[in-house]
């Protein structure tokens, strides 16, 4: 599609040789439309501009192309819209209060602030009330498995981590940070993470590779008394089995009797199963590269151990197509494009795939819309978004709320079924099982499920006033 | 004094033995206002309120007594002003623009985010254009010399902390979070700082223990090519010899011809020694409690040796008493009470005295004013406030701006002598010799003034667009 797109140029004019009267009809020429021109640098033989200009999206490389082979005209930089949304960064940290005068100061920096400090040091617990802990989330990842990217570094993984920021604070009023650490090693990580971590309510890993994501999550699980979330794990298992619990609906399946296969037991493949089992699945077969797994086998992260010896009741061998015969359910977090029709026509009737893979899914959601009752996917321009942002905000809203101890798979559960309860029954049919990430009652409904369940399984340290006793 | 304050107590009413009727007249009858009052919980058997009172400071603890000790009445917690001021943190984390629709999250997170991310891994210098980076510091502590108070861990120096963040974005626009650290161990704060580093634009060390603060700031300084500022140790500097120019000015004197006695050779200490070197200063005199320094000792640790090389020319012995006959200037950063009123009358005529011990000067302002012509503190309720808030942000914000590899001593100096210069020379007088941490011209100054050293210096990898070439 082409839409009309917003770019900034940076142009260095060399007076002697060229004019911005050359650099107007030339854009305009290329069907380039100036909105804005800003004076960056005024020298005596060359001035810097940026050229704001509309543009339609395929016309984009051939303007820059005209420009830079003007003669006395440099290019120096373009940026479109989307970069420009990420000039400077997203998030910003404000005070506040302002600090109108002396009094002020006195009262949050020396000398007032040394009472509040002593107050913290006699009585820790203090540090929730008195500091900005109670609400804060660190955003903690290593870079190594950013979106459909791979490792590509902790710095080139801060855009991510700053919008998940934005959305921590829009949707849930949640203070997040990104920390983007320049390691890879797991007990190294699990030692920063330790040492930063009195000054935050949660820690949400972010985008860190399998299999180090889970012994890193199990560790500060464990040593930590803030709750651990690795989203790419159970953000995304909480949010397919909330889809799934409404798309069983709409088929009139019970998850009990289903057969479900899961595809690609990474980090988000290995959660989905534990989450399914404690849903009530029992017919569950982990598919990955080496094929079903099955407790004949030998593995070496205890992950895939346990899922053996917890999936494939039947103990059947092969592969996704073995695996897909007759199955009731597919998910697949794995890679674009290993689906293809003759796998659909060999499930079940009344079949449910969400095809999750990013940024391609396992199948075009064209081609796999005339053999799937119920299709789902990762993204926004289909149907049924399996998306992590409805998750995650409301999970650390509540486990904050109630400052739980740890995530644990009751809140999970609970989170899941709080999402699939906000699509009404009324409502709900096979392009509608999960509701919009922009629907207001998610965060709500995933808090006060997980308080509950957090109270309920005693990881809660405090019964927020809105909950009743 | 007695101010009337504000306290904000939180009371478990049980209802078959006391009634609010009676809280309310046991707090008249000893001199509260109630201002307001919220219902927290209100249960079959027991309400919870916060009852929001006016009272005289005096009053504060016999209200809580009296309240204490009646029959079905339960005082949960007590809040003064000065707490409420921090209450739930003083800073937060904030989205700069909104997401209002599935479009804007496709421009801030996924898909759009991907090719943002790919810019920076394949240019990591577009960090700074593309991220929070340029305009983000860390203010990074231990918790183990937090103001006067010692080591109270990290946790209890997060309100500190987060006041400096406040401080950095009011004056200078900067973002800074704090990461408080739980660890004492030097290799592994370094460590630690290198692995966050990426994420941000300079790393503000702040309130970690002598003499473990040089190693870890030299480390860093020569590890990461971001500026690494230890402000106890340079704020302070800075701020001190500003003052000292312009006292120097008042008393009409030369710094080269001066004899300065620096008591207290910690982190300040050796800062201000070495600065004042820088400035032009022959005759300093560095004394701790083994006496003054001089080259005929042995000293364990690196910061001592250098300056008994670089100190006391004449080879003095003996201690502040002995140092102090005839001197020009006394700097203290050591503790209260040490100075007395003939150490005073020992010194040359026309003498200065910084008396800057937290929270206790080295003697009462009262008792030194007639025997030292400039004196200045560190306490705001005296003139010539000593105050490194005239320092941090000015230092980081020029640092920021022209991406200053580090922050050297010629940009430290440039600091000194813009602070100096915000005091115009008809406004200079023994009692104004620096200028109030609300004048708005010092952040600017000094942002100048850092900005051009660390060009001439060649640190600087931008040339802000308002600095001419």
């Amino acid at each position: 599609m082409s839409i009309a797109t917003t770019m900034i140029i940076r142009l260095e004019i060399r007076k002697s040789v060229a004019s911005f009267g050359d650099v107007a009809s030339a854009l305009a020429s290329a069907g380039g439309d100036i909105v804005a021109i800003d004076v960056i640098r005024a020298g005596k033989d060359v001035t810097t501009r940026d050229i704001t200009v509309n543009v339609q999206d395929a016309g984009n490389k051939e303007i820059i192309t005209i420009l830079s082979n003007m003669p006395g005209i440099k290019v120096i930089n373009v940026s479109d819209r989307t970069f420009l949304a990420h000039l400077g960064g997203k998030i910003e940290i404000t005070p506040k209060m302002p600090i109108k005068n002396r009094e002020d100061l006195s009262l949050v920096y020396t000398p007032g602030v040394a009472r509040v400090c002593m107050a913290i040091a006699e009585d820790p617990g203090k540090a929730y009330s008195l500091t900005m802990k109670r609400n804060t989330v660190a955003v903690v990842t290593d870079g190594t498995a950013v979106l459909g990217l791979g490792d590509i570094g902790p710095q080139a993984a801060m855009p991510v981590m700053e919008g998940k920021a934005m959305l921590f604070k829009q949707l849930a009023d949640i203070d997040a940070f990104p920390l983007c650490l320049d390691t890879k090693d797991t007990e190294e990580i699990i030692a920063i993470v330790k040492a930063i971590s009195s000054g935050f309510g949660g820690i949400n890993l972010e985008d860190i590779s399998s299999p180090r994501c889970f012994e890193i999550e199990r560790r500060l699980s464990a040593e930590l008394d803030i709750p651990v979330f690795h989203d790419d794990q159970h953000g995304t298992a909480v949010v397919a089995l909330a889809g799934l619990l409404n798309a069983l609906k709409v088929v009139d399946k019970q998850i009990a009797s289903c057969r479900i296969v899961v595809v690609g037991i990474g980090a988000a493949g290995v959660s989905i199963c534990r989450l399914l089992l404690a849903a009530g699945a029992r017919s569950i077969y982990a598919v990955d590269r080496e094929g079903i797994l099955s407790r004949e086998q030998a593995y070496g992260n205890a992950e895939w151990r346990w899922l053996a010896d917890n999936t494939n009741p039947e103990g059947l061998s092969g592969g996704l197509t073995e695996a897909l015969q007759g199955a009731d359910v597919f998910i697949g977090v794995s890679s674009g494009g290993i689906l293809n029709v003759s796998h659909l026509q060999s499930m079940a009737e009344d079949n449910i795939v969400f095809a999750m893979a990013n940024p391609n899914p396992e199948i075009e959601p064209e081609l796999a819309e005339p053999y799937a009752r119920v299709l789902a996917t990762g993204r926004s321009d289909y149907p049924n978004q399996i998306n992590n942002v409805l998750c995650f905000p409301g999970i650390f809203r509540g486990a904050l709320d109630c400052r739980a101890r740890e995530v644990n798979l009751e809140m999970k559960l609970a989170a899941a079924q709080a999402i699939a309860s906000v699509v009404q029954e009324d409502e709900r049919n096979e392009q509608y099982i999960i509701p919009s990430i922009f629907n207001e009652k998610v965060v709500e409904q995933v808090r006060l499920a997980v308080i509950k369940a957090a109270i309920t399984t005693r990881t809660a340290r405090r019964i927020p006033p809105d909950i009743s006793d």
